[in-house]
This record gives structure tokens, sequence and C-alpha cells, in this order.
């Protein structure tokens, strides 16, 4: 395959799923940077840089864009979760482990973190689908005596709480490595000492997570790149 | 006073305050339903019925009525949570009452509520003056030994947290008392296990909160009439 003219090559599906990028992406800056709500159809396909009539093919308004904008932000961040505690069976290691996933993605993905902050105010109801397997766990650690929780609505406060203003604090943070730590460490004792587990089970469970999710060099290398740039 | 010709008989600087107060519960009523940041001047002096040239003598745009109305609404909850918790001098007690005054305000404003929901995400900055009242029931609470916090951050991201996406939840909720109250229970539980207040302590501090801040005929009162008011 030649690389000249490229455009004209690339088959017409192929440009279509592209342009359908180019619009969340464009739809995550603005939503990010709090442009979203005032934007107009004009100022959208700008930022995307796609033709204008091309927009109404892939969604029927501003609105539509925004939620699948939203949607996929949160299934990017529950696939990384999913990877990260797979086959965990432990709930209170599974809960720490997906809570340091979400903010780990947000340190990495500072714009895209953003939009999980304008979140609908529905993550807390136990009946929508996608909080599932969080109940499930909710109920394993009730049972095996290591959560003391009364009430599964408390619980999805309690943990998209610490996940939502965790984020908006340690987006603030201005990438101090041990602050960042110091913080994500205490709102992890937080969340545990919250469910109702013990201090000692807290405090290993809390290490051991820290060490596999945020003390890899990987972490610590972006971390340092971004404060570089930022300099 | 006669009520005849009322317009004409306000004098000139209690009519400009009737303007300036119109307009904030303009902002009110169109930031909590999301129609603020897309609302255009026009928009905002039409909701407020008020002449449009006398918004620019009030605010310069409409960003700054915005910020004022989110101050407004946060200054009018401080001044609910100072009433009920003062001259508290347990940390725990203190928080408690402060969190469950919130629910309270919100559950009696839904409106006005939903505005606390769009806070600015330096809420829980430990700089904020604001802050400082509860940054200092933190070091009482650590220093007399209740709170087992090892990080400011952690604290006010899990009372903030708490705070915020406890008042969508309850929001939510469909005005069922027995619903509502045990979920607030639940929140303040969570709060005061993930300060590090033991459990019979944490018990019963909520249960006499409880009792103060919700427990009283008039919120009962005020539930019930909403819902038989939505039916």
């Amino acid at each position: 395959m030649t690389s000249s003219c490229l455009t004209l090559s690339i088959p017409m599906k192929m440009r279509k799923s592209l342009t359908r990028k180019a619009l969340v992406g464009a739809a995550i800056r603005m939503i990010s940077d709090g442009r979203m709500d005032s934007a107009t159809i004009d100022d959208i396909v700008g930022e995307a840089d796609v033709a204008k009539g091309s927009f109404y093919k892939h969604f029927p308004n501003r609105d539509a864009l925004k939620a699948h904008a939203h949607e996929a932000v949160r299934a990017e961040l529950f696939a990384i979760i999913s990877a990260i505690s797979a086959e965990v069976e432990d709930p209170a290691t599974y809960l720490t482990l997906g809570l340091l996933a979400a903010f780990r993605f947000g340190l990495e993905n500072k714009i895209t973190a953003r939009v999980l902050l304008h979140m609908p105010a529905d993550v807390v109801n136990p009946a929508r689908a996608d909080n599932a397997p969080i109940l499930a766990m909710f109920h394993r650690g009730i049972q095996q005596g290591i959560f003391k929780l009364s009430n599964l609505d408390a619980g999805l406060v309690l943990l998209m709480g610490l996940t939502d203003l965790g984020l908006a604090r340690l987006l603030e943070v201005q990438n101090e490595y041990l602050q960042l730590r110091e913080v994500m460490q205490g709102i992890c004792m937080a969340l545990l000492r919250g469910l109702g587990v013990n201090n000692r089970r807290a405090e290993r469970i809390v290490k051991d997570a820290m060490k596999k999710v945020i003390d890899s060099q990987a972490i610590v290398a972006t971390i340092q790149n971004q404060h570089r740039n930022a300099l």
C-alpha cells in the first residue's frame, strides 16, 4: 500500500468510523474543559475537524454525542478495572484494585478523566446494570463477614463518592508523586474502613493493591513525564 | 402602607435588591435543571421576569451570576449546618450532624439542592477557606484518638464524596421515608467508620444525630407533603 492519496484510498466504512472517533474525541475534550454544554454543532465539527454534514450521519444531536462520549469513557475505565481485578475473589481486594485502577487511569489520562467528574447522578443507582458486579462484591463481603454494610445504597455512595471526589482531588494535586500516593492510600483506607473492614486487614490489602496498581515503573514514569512537560 | 401602585411605591434600593434576588433565583432553577450552561442573558432575564438592562447592573456576565448562585446556596447550607452543630465539641458528632443537615436541607429544597450536585472540583481542596472548620474537627478527632486519619485530603474526599453522591441518591429515591432514613443512616456509618471511629461509638452517634436532625415531625411532614403533591 502506498501512502499517497491517503484520504481517497481509505474505504468508506473505515472513513465513517474515523469520523465517528474524531467526533467522540472532540466531545471528550469539550466536556473535559467545560465547553460542551454551550457548544453548537459547528463548534463540535470544528473541534473534530470533520465536515458538518457528517455529524448527523453518526448522532441525532449534541446531547446524544455527549451521552455517547460519557458511556465510552466509562466503558474504557470498566475494561481497565476488569483487566486489573480479573479473577480476584476477595471482595475487599477487588474493590480496592478497582478504585486504584480508576485513579491510575485518571492520572494517565487527565483530559478523559475530567469527563468522569461530570457523570450523571444515577451512577449511584443500585438498579444500574453496570453496578451489578459491585453489588455482587458487596453481597459476598457481607456473607463472608468482612463487610459490615447495612445498606447497599450507602455502599455505592461511598465507593462512587470516593472515586469521583478522589479523582477531582488527584487531578488538582500538582503531580507530586509522594503526595498523590498518600492521598490514594488514605482514600482506599477510608473505603475499606467505611465498608466495615477491620483495620489490620484493610492496611494489608491497601499496601498490596498500591504495589500492584500504582507502584510500578510505568505510572511513576508517566507522572514524571507529565510533570516535566508541565515545566 | 397601601398596596396600590406597588411597583412605583417601592424605593429604588429595595427594587434593586428584589431584581438581584430574582436573578439569583432564576439562576438556581436553571443550574438545577441543566439549562444554565447554554442560557443567554435573554433566557435568564425571561426566567427571572426582570428587564434585560437590569441584568448588567448586578452581574457582568452569565458566569458571574452562576458563580454567585453557587456561593449563595453553599452559604445557605453552611449557615444551617452551623446552626445545627453550634457548640458541639465532639468532632464525630459535629461532622455527622453537618452531613445530616445537608441531607435534610436537600430533601426540603430539592431544586436548590441540585445546585450542590454541580459544585466545583476544588471543594475538596484543604486550602479552601470554608473547609477550615472541617479540618479543625479532623485535627481534634486525631488528637483525641477518635479518628484514624493519616491524610486530611482523604478525609475531605470522604466527607464531600458522601455528601455529594449521597444527596444525588437521596434526591432520586422517591420520597419513601423509611428507605431515605436507611440510606442516610448507612452513609453516616460509612463516614464515621471511614474516619476510623469504632463501631459501637459510631452507632450511638448516628442514632442520636438522626433523632436530632431527621426524625422530627417537621421533616416527616415535608417529605410526606412532597410525596402527596407528586401523586
